[in-house]
């Protein structure tokens, strides 16, 4: 084994082929954010799932997510993820502290948690995250659905979340007092 | 012992002499606040303290405070003090969870939990809340500080806050991760 | 309206009579426990339910409940009602912190929480509280049920709690990361 | 650059000479715990820091703490770095839940955290552990000192903390109630 890639010295970050070996050897860290709109007292009106194509061309809903870089702090991790997902007009309401809703831990099959991610082991940092602007998702991202509560906690769209992201989804809401 | 106040029968709530033999006698749920202002990112820049004027003559620091009552949800008292306490125009983002950033247990001295309240027991569930618009504190306060969280944290300013709420001041802040 | 009843000067406690008024005047402050068994490693092998039968005679599941009174700690309330509940001999261990899992709000219908109690306003602080020893019920509970997490999760189970407090345990379930 | 170790292949662990790589390009994951006694009603009655003797041959206190390993859950991390740091008769209480009371951020100097550890960008998930048994510190600790909460939390006593751990265990004491 060997680091193949030629990664920027000034980055301090790690090629996309390098990156590869390491996350079958280390845990990586992600951020996760569940958008919701809220009214004046608080209250979640409406959450926010995204739609994409998996590789195997199904339709999945799948969380705003992505990896802590070296170097980045997690609040800066997940307005990057935000805006690269929601767009730059989403105007979130990043949270006062990193301490997360909920903590989920991603394994390749057969994975303990019931979370699987067959790329590699994740812990991901999850938050729920009030969003006040525009949603214009990007990438590969095709859409963002906003649902109501009770919607985005109905069996079978909990079970279109990717990776066993449904009990993620559910968990993170019970911790702002939203349970089906 | 009799109830000697004629309160409202619609409002459901106590007369003020029935409160005051009431609170002899149960608990009384209260909400308090620790406002701040943030920045994009969700950084704590300012801590805002009520400067008021003690029955006693000297100057103390407080927090937003005040009861639930009956029939209101923890959310709505929140948002009620809140503008009681810093004006109409503070625009405070209202947590998304009735779930505290910390419990605060008072109590007629001595107290264990070293946190007093001549009056009463009260339980005050306590929360941390940005505020985006301007503050124009009423009623009795004389002033908001708005003081660096350093500053907010340093030990002759926590030793200001009444009734021992330095300490909470110090819990409510160590939640959204501000320590000295 | 006055207050009827003769409670003992020393106790500092409202007799019978003269809480069935105050309970319609404010809120009433609860702790609440879901007990739980838990492995070497933390992990949650078993929920307990207790069986009631309710003033209709019907056959409901509920948590650990009950008032914290005056002058008292919320972490007593919390041991003197799971003694009440499970036994002397149910070993519970008392949460460090008095931060709940989840705040539950109930209301005489209708409730826009939707946690329902006909008798008052009640919020209750909800914790998770592992027991290592012998549960015996006594009072008015028939039975304390053990069912692994997915059964306790599951929606018939979730439906037979009283007052919508299928929801509260699915929050405070979540807040220890189990989720359906 | 190139990955030098020749790592067991079965354990899908990287060697010393990758990791030393490895923690210059991606935030490494650990966990920290604040071990404490608790008496029955859940107080904490000591908090436990560790004794080391620095590189520099000062003293220093520091918290029980490690690396999460590729394919360990968050829980089994923490029981292995207890029994390491504590030895196998502490008897640890493993939270129930992976959500952490505080979560530490460490960075190469300079840091916008305020947390520093010279080796590596560490994303830590902070616990605060009751232990029940007996400790007797192995490996390069020389002492487990057992002190009350207010020494604990003593300027002095905080300030001998490792690279701005003093905040990290505020922080974590104050998310079960406990503050100067």
């Amino acid at each position: 084994m060997s680091f193949v890639g030629t990664p920027d010295p000034d980055s301090g970050w790690l090629s996309d082929d390098d990156f590869a070996i390491v996350r079958r050897q280390l845990p990586i860290l992600y951020v996760e954010a569940v958008p919701v709109r809220v009214d004046g007292r608080g209250v979640v009106t409406d959450v926010g799932l995204l739609l994409r194509v998996s590789s195997a061309g199904a339709m999945t809903r799948t969380l705003v997510s992505g990896r802590v870089m070296h170097g980045e702090l997690v609040r800066d991790a997940l307005l990057r993820h935000l805006e690269k997902d929601l767009g730059p007009m989403a105007f979130p309401q990043i949270p006062l502290s990193a301490t997360p809703a909920t903590v989920a831990e991603y394994f390749p099959p057969p994975s303990e948690s019931g979370l699987v991610d067959p790329r590699q082991h994740a812990v991901s940092l999850v938050y729920v995250v009030p969003v006040t602007g525009t949603c214009d998702p990007r990438q590969d991202a095709l859409e963002l659905s906003w649902l109501s509560p009770p919607e985005a906690l109905s069996p079978s769209v909990l079970a279109d979340l990717e990776g066993g992201r449904g009990q993620v989804v559910a968990r993170a809401l019970a911790a702002v007092g939203i349970s089906q």
